[in-house]
């Protein structure tokens, strides 16, 4: 069969995944969604017809969006999960005995239904009895919140349709507000590579910078993501991910994962020059 | 005009680019070259269908692939080039006035021809006066050579075709006999993340280690090659890459780098578990 | 969303169009069948990745395989349907209250089932009274009739899989046996415009001339068939379809038709010369 | 090498072909143009991006454009051809001896040029004597005459860009007054399949029927054409087309065709009945 996924990741860059066969697509209130099996990704989640999660690389992801910080403050009790709804980010923290709980804010319900259904491999935890589940606008959930969480990781789409307003100056305000004193962000920050993505990174670094006193961005490579070039942004009150790094302390839990260890973590934040300046900070 | 250059990463995943206009076609004795012009990439070259180089982003591999030796060790004087043909990896050495002679041996003079032509941002420095060019197989020509040089970078094509020797055994016990008794070995290393190219790396890894104390790998995101993420070794009879850095030495050279710097050089011998344990040790 | 169906009209011809939605995928006993729903062509059935029926251009072949036939022999009662899975030609075949009886043979009862629920505008008359359907391989169906039809439709996949066996010169043998001696034998008869296509109707239309005097090939212009120019092939014990067409007596049902026309019946078996040099039969 | 050349046939269809090397990209004053070689179609010619000839299937349009009015009207002399810079229609009308001059206005003399290079197959009898070459617009040239000419053939493109000016009321009059008084006009028509086209096909015909008391509309399958469905425009003071033809003489000048024939010129004017009824003419 000659079914063929493709996602532009520029109007002259098409990037082509032969689909096997396609499981579901359902219209939510807030988006398109279609799940596919691959044979070069297993399944394939898209929303608005950009890749989400495959099976083969969401270990990618999940890695490291939750355990660098993780790994920088193993004090983390309290996790706010904004976005997320295939379970993958969830499903990493649940890892953690430390944790307490994690409240999940998704603003599309049937996201998390259909990734339940399709994709038990990132949805697998969503029942853990410290996961609570809000199906809300993420943006407004975090308004009423005050020195709350020690965590808050921002899993969102990108920064257009029913993710905007994750990324904006009012919705990072309120994430400061609602972090303690000694909260992280976690936020995935799109790509340095092709102009339309950086230029989201950019005014994304701009606004977090704004109100957090530490504010990093790390990379990784994620094949299935345009340019295979991905930022994450990491910003916090007080620690520094690099330095306050406890290497022993996270290797004593024994966790086993596939992309993230604490070498990467290091060297994750090394950004190349052209990316430094894009994020404006060249003596960094 | 609809004309899409699309190279098969895997079977079943195909990267697409919007070709502006074909600027060359040719077949050498060797290979098929073509030179395209696109929007996103500026101008593109590839051989037998596979890509090579593009106008934007050649500055990470030419980074890449020749400072992280450079900056290892500052002193090297002599410098054997294999393959390269498009002469960014040569455009690059040539910033070293430290640097007293380039040998770049290159199989295939049209490719030389064709980017000196089409391609003179990267051909640009091939009649530096330390360069001298050798229209010969590599795999002949290191075999006369002992104890001549201080850096050998093997900066070739995928293993079939006319670059397949320059993955043998046979070649890399001639480039250990061919290195002066500090020298150091630098080599595109193929990708970790599709299946063939995994293989690719695995085999090169181990055969490399066969002859070198010092065997590393490290990498760089390059969003044109297949999945983005493109491995480069490292060996080297005396030096580590990482420890032995000079760090203050390299910077004061001043050199203007877009993709490396001296963080990056630490960070991108970071590798991702998976990619660890693909090469066999995970234990480094 | 960007997914595309592409058919390989050739390994260096693809025509794609692009899915709003997958409707159905599944995997029958004998081949893989797929439902699309895409805004150029509305909803669309594939067999085994080959098209099959779309609800904007079925009307042509339907009309073609059907009409020409019984405009030739108004007498027509008997008729046997083999393939057709989709119900178009029995749609069109239930228009003329002077056939009473449709025997229609599909080997995989999936197909039937499929097209009824997303495909009613050709399944639509499945349910006629007249309509006898037999879940069974036409060409053993086939065998054990003798004067029993004044017509049989063969609506049938390309020669390979399942439709392997409709195009061997068996089945012609006992199809010739099967019908009355006024008899009618119309077959789907791929294409003359790619080398392959072309290959298969030279085949058939040798194979059917070792048993029928009558034997012409017709034309139609099916845009979503490999070349857009599909033949059908029109073989008989004694009517042939242009000297004895009675256009007044078909005029006179009434039947509003798309495609068809009695001028259309005559002008359609007038062939390229290429065509008719393929068919040996330029002298005809 | 993948490169594919597409043709959008829609917004939501593609027709892509394998491209085995690019021969030559030029922009004229007027146009892009661009030649390829592909293995199914052997040398392609496109004009801004859509499909004018290939080596393969050019010999259906230019039998078709060429011979049906020859065939008409036997005693033809005089020939003005508009567009046609391939030289493909003057290439069959040079075989009727009885034509003692063909003018032939091309608005774009790098067309001419190209095609004399790249595609003999068609170029090749532009230097007969009798063929007189203008490169003017063609809409100015036919202003001029009056009374000059036998038959007037429109060989042009699209009606956007270049073309445009050959499907206007302005042009169409012109034709008429620079025929003589039993002249013919035929046009490429353009196609009745997807909704874009089949506009221009509609507005073509009610223009011309408001000069031509003789206006038909036939038929020929040109697979490399967008849906393989492509018309003709058969206009004249005087011949029809059909009743007119005088099959005897035509057949007797002994010319060797490979689509057309007398029975095709007979049989390519019956039309299906849905573009019957978009050219408004079902009671024809």
């Amino acid at each position: 069969m000659e079914l063929w996924y493709t996602e532009q990741h520029t109007e002259n860059v098409r990037f082509s995944i032969k689909v096997d066969k396609p499981l579901y697509t359902g219209q939510s209130e807030f988006q398109r969604i279609d799940i596919f099996k691959s044979k070069e990704f297993g399944t394939i989640f898209t929303l608005d017809g950009l890749m989400m999660v495959t099976e083969k690389d969401e270990f990618i992801y999940h890695d490291m969006i939750v355990h660098v910080p993780m790994a920088t403050n193993p004090a983390i009790k309290n996790v706010l999960v904004i976005g997320a709804g295939d379970g993958g980010t969830v499903r990493e923290l649940t890892r953690y005995n430390s944790i307490e709980r994690i409240d999940m804010v998704e603003i599309d319900k049937l996201v998390v239904d259909v990734c339940r259904e399709y994709l038990p491999q990132t949805a697998c935890k969503l029942d853990d009895p410290r996961v609570h589940l809000f199906f809300e606008d993420g943006l407004k959930f975090v308004r009423s919140k005050e020195n709350a969480y020690d965590l808050i990781i921002v899993d969102s789409t990108d920064p257009f349709g029913p993710g905007e307003g994750l990324f904006t100056k009012e919705f990072y305000g309120n994430c400061f507000k609602a972090l303690k004193e000694d909260g992280i962000l976690v936020n995935q920050h799109e790509s340095p590579y092709y102009h339309e993505y950086a230029q989201s990174m950019q005014r994304a670094h701009k606004r977090i910078k704004e109100f957090f006193p530490v504010c990093r961005v790390y990379q990784a490579h994620i094949p299935t993501y345009p340019s295979g070039h991905w930022l994450f942004g990491f910003a916090s009150k007080t620690y520094d991910p690099v330095n306050d790094l406890n290497e022993q302390a996270w290797n004593s839990l024994g966790l086993k994962t596939r992309y993230y260890n604490t070498d990467i973590h290091k060297g994750c934040f090394a950004l190349p020059t052209y990316v430094k300046e894009l994020l404006g900070n060249k003596e960094e």
